[in-house]
């Protein structure tokens, strides 16, 4: 990571203070009368990992705040609406390891592997349930709006990914499309809502967003191009389950509207067949996998820009740290 | 049925009216910029089948207004909230189907069964945020924090259930908890929200919710007693995929909670074995289903004494031919 500006460490442990307050919402919100229901989302709590959306939350609340003096009502609002988007993003990993058919998540066993489908389907429920109902009693009608359209775009991005499933003709275009909805519409929700329930300008809150959407988006190509870096058999362990999914991954998209008709005869044939070390090999002719890095790039170039509507302050440093975090992260 | 009354004539007409305003909310508001999910919703517009509970909805708020004046943006809210309850109760059917891992439901092929779980986990959840976001655009925001709570506590429901999958000791308390939260609280809150938009005291209000519960809850233990009825090869096949699945029906409970430990003995042997002729035998011994029979006459006595907080009229008189007619069906 890239040196952090003196502001930035200031923000760093009050940055820290608000987001235990976020997760003490969230573990309020989830507490059920029923055991069983408490035990699973006990089991759920331990994805909650780097908690990336309720940063994104806090921060840019802070950062449209600039100087101006703390409004302990904002700042709870802002608490709260950390603890909905984690909530949001939980239910999307619950589902998401039932559609993957996934067995461990975080060092952890899934769900769905632990108590099978019905209760990860179940649980996922819940956990979108809570998040509209923790929504419902920030006290700004608006959000609860917002975040209903925001869930059906997300939700809308699935079925998209899952209809162009094993789909080799899959344009660039639908791609960024599938990623945009699947991952860039929450993580732009963060910083936008903040930014309104801050008092920023409808301008500045849009910016806001498309950082937000940028940022989400250049995270997903880095996971695709992450997935294609390693030795040949973790590659093409990691390639042969995006494949059997039939999940197209930007380096493949671009390599399949590059290549020759030849080439792209020897590709398919190379899915088919799961020979993970020729395929690298036709990809490296396209330099499929420079052309993702250089969309990510210029994604989080992008997205830096937007901050400018912002006054310089710490927590603008850190979205733009994050935004950065992105592209250099290795895992 | 029993005899329909002139007041309740006079109101089947415009109750038609009114759902078909309902429907056209319903696809409205699913309407998609993405043709992949435009064609799910219409596949799964064909589940719609009674619209029994925005039946309740409309009912209820209309026997809450008496011969007081139309307001028609109270119509309009009615409508909508209609509209996201049927949303709200498609989504649990889609999820349970990939629960139960249905191939049919309403004499269609069900999402999952056409197009993978997967898909059919995905489009629940758009069904769930649709109708968040469409109760959002009502205007009254208490709507949205009653339906975040009410929807919690069904998916705690199903939790309860998946969490007593196959135990034998399940208590009545317990059965009755998870069919009240499973398929009462849903019911019961189409009552008491159209109560509630219509003006309705608190009191009168949540008389109707228990109406609701109550109704709900009776229409459950109906369709268990339902699928012990008939010839011994169909009632058999029922009963083989519930005790599969490990749920356990109220006249299983009831038998259980009876018999002696040497009929329980051979009622398990009979469960592991599959025997459904055997455990038919047993079960008559106790009269298991003549007590669940009982259960639901008594909860529908109850469900109609509520009533009595409204003023006779066509919808009113409706609601209690409803609430008989859960037990009268033979389907």
């Amino acid at each position: 990571m890239i040196g952090v500006l003196p502001e930035t460490e200031t923000f760093l442990p009050q940055l820290g203070e608000r987001l235990e307050a976020v997760a003490r919402r969230f573990e309020h919100q989830l507490q059920s009368d029923l055991p069983c229901v408490t035990m699973l989302v006990r089991h759920v709590e331990r994805y909650r990992g780097k908690m990336l959306r309720p940063t994104l939350v806090i921060a840019s609340g802070l950062a449209v705040r600039g100087s101006a003096p703390a409004n302990p009502s904002v700042d709870d609002a802002l608490d709260a609406l950390g603890a909905v988007v984690e909530m949001i993003h939980m239910a999307t990993l619950v589902h998401d390891d039932v559609l993957d058919e996934a067995d461990m998540r975080r060092g952890g066993d899934t769900v769905n592997s632990l108590r099978g489908n019905e209760t990860a389907v179940m649980l996922g429920d819940f956990l979108i349930a809570s998040s509209f109902h923790l929504c419902s009693t920030i006290g700004e009608p608006w959000l609860n709006s917002e975040l209903g359209a925001m869930t059906m775009q997300l939700c809308s991005g699935e079925v998209l990914q899952l209809s162009h499933r094993g789909d080799l003709t899959l344009t660039q275009d639908t791609y960024f499309e599938i990623i945009r909805r699947k991952t860039g519409v929450l993580s732009g929700a963060c910083c936008q809502l903040a930014a309104r329930l801050s008092g920023a300008s409808l301008k500045v809150a849009d910016s806001l967003r498309l950082y937000g959407e940028e940022l989400g988006m250049a995270f997903q190509i880095q996971d695709d191009v992450l997935d294609l870096v390693g030795d040949e058999q973790t590659v093409g362990k990691t390639l042969g389950i995006d494949l059997r999914k039939g999940k197209l991954t930007l380096p493949l998209v671009v390599h399949l509207a590059r290549c020759t008709p030849e080439s792209r005869a020897r590709t398919v044939q190379a899915i088919d067949a799961g020979e993970a070390g020729t395929l690298l090999r036709l990809m490296a002719a396209t330099d499929a996998l420079g052309a993702a890095r250089t969309h990510a790039l210029s994604l989080v170039a992008s997205a830096k820009a937007r901050l400018e509507v912002l006054p310089p302050s710490g927590p603008r440093q850190l979205l733009a740290l994050m935004a950065d975090a992105t592209v250099e992260r290795a895992f």
